[in-house]
């Protein structure tokens, strides 16, 4: 059993769009990522429908199990800020219409899920997507990167909500445990081979 | 020629929403007046969906010939402001979709053009929009009279751009002349009769 799950991380400039599937086995693969842009010198309420019409029509494409979308604070840069807010909510809009489930996550959140630091900086992020979807490449521009982290954050967090604690030892996410693995075995010293 | 205006004061519990014209002589008149009201423990994208196609049925019923929405700063209310962001966002984009020309207003900006004052009061608002509309009351709640307020600001702002600056004297709104006009008859002492 797969699930897809579509993550947008929302901004004006730039909105990123990235799909993903889990499978059984909760193993994340890349189904399609996209940056939606508009002109930064164009009237606001145009480019807010640029934004909205094309996060629409991939979630019409795309056709995902859910939708997960950057939660934004007041506190977050000003100048940006009601920008970012006003394109989250035609996200969440688009969702209510068509009866996908939508959750918000904390930056925060999806660094700690996919890296296992809540602190790591976007080129981590980044890197980490690109390992565990098995790209050649980190996607680019962030905002890509981190709509398909959002949508594996997602895709693991609501997985583990729904299965038995035991399943996911000390409640880590893959990522989280690939990372103390590979913290362990940096931190063991090799003795000869 | 009657120019009709469609206000809005976005916000998640309740988005007053007023219609209003003005005649050639700069007269408004109140054509319609609502609260768009979403429950405070529905899920947010509900809540957004909800207010979302409330503006939209309002602008479809009531056909207006541009639309006014009150600028919302990240400095706000922290609790609210994204939530209110967010709505303006849907507002935005509903009148883009309809081709409707639409401008954001601040709250200093509304207050001055229709009580002189920019940082007139709540009730000081109601008021003067009452008087303006000739409404035997002050429309209720406080966000429909802001709505109304905001329809009349852009109305008068609107005209004052395109007629010439000798129309207005001082670059006064009718409304602001009508105040000091009435500071005026109050200042003058009244010698008996």
């Amino acid at each position: 059993m797969t699930l897809r799950v579509l993550g947008v991380d929302p901004g004006l400039t730039r909105c990123g769009v990235g799909i993903i599937e889990v499978d059984a086995k909760r193993v994340p693969s890349l189904v399609s990522v996209h940056t939606i842009r508009s002109a930064a010198d164009a009237p606001l309420e145009q480019r807010l429908m640029i934004i909205a019409r094309g996060i629409e029509a991939l979630v019409d494409e795309f056709q995902p199990d859910a939708m997960a979308i950057e939660r934004v604070f007041a506190q977050n840069n000003v100048r940006t800020v009601m920008g970012t807010a006003q394109v989250s909510g035609l996200a969440l809009r688009a969702a209510a219409e068509r009866g996908i489930p939508v959750a918000l996550h904390t930056p925060s959140e999806v660094k700690a899920a996919v890296t296992g630091y809540g602190s790591a900086d976007k080129a981590q992020v980044g890197a980490m997507v690109a390992r565990l979807l098995g790209l050649d490449a980190v996607p680019k521009p962030a905002d890509a990167a981190d709509a398909l982290a959002l949508a594996i954050c997602h895709a693991w967090r609501r997985d583990a909500a729904r299965a038995p604690a035991s399943t996911s030892p000390q409640g880590l996410t893959p990522a989280q445990r690939a990372w103390r693995d590979a913290e362990k075995s940096i931190r063991t010293p090799r003795l000869g081979r």
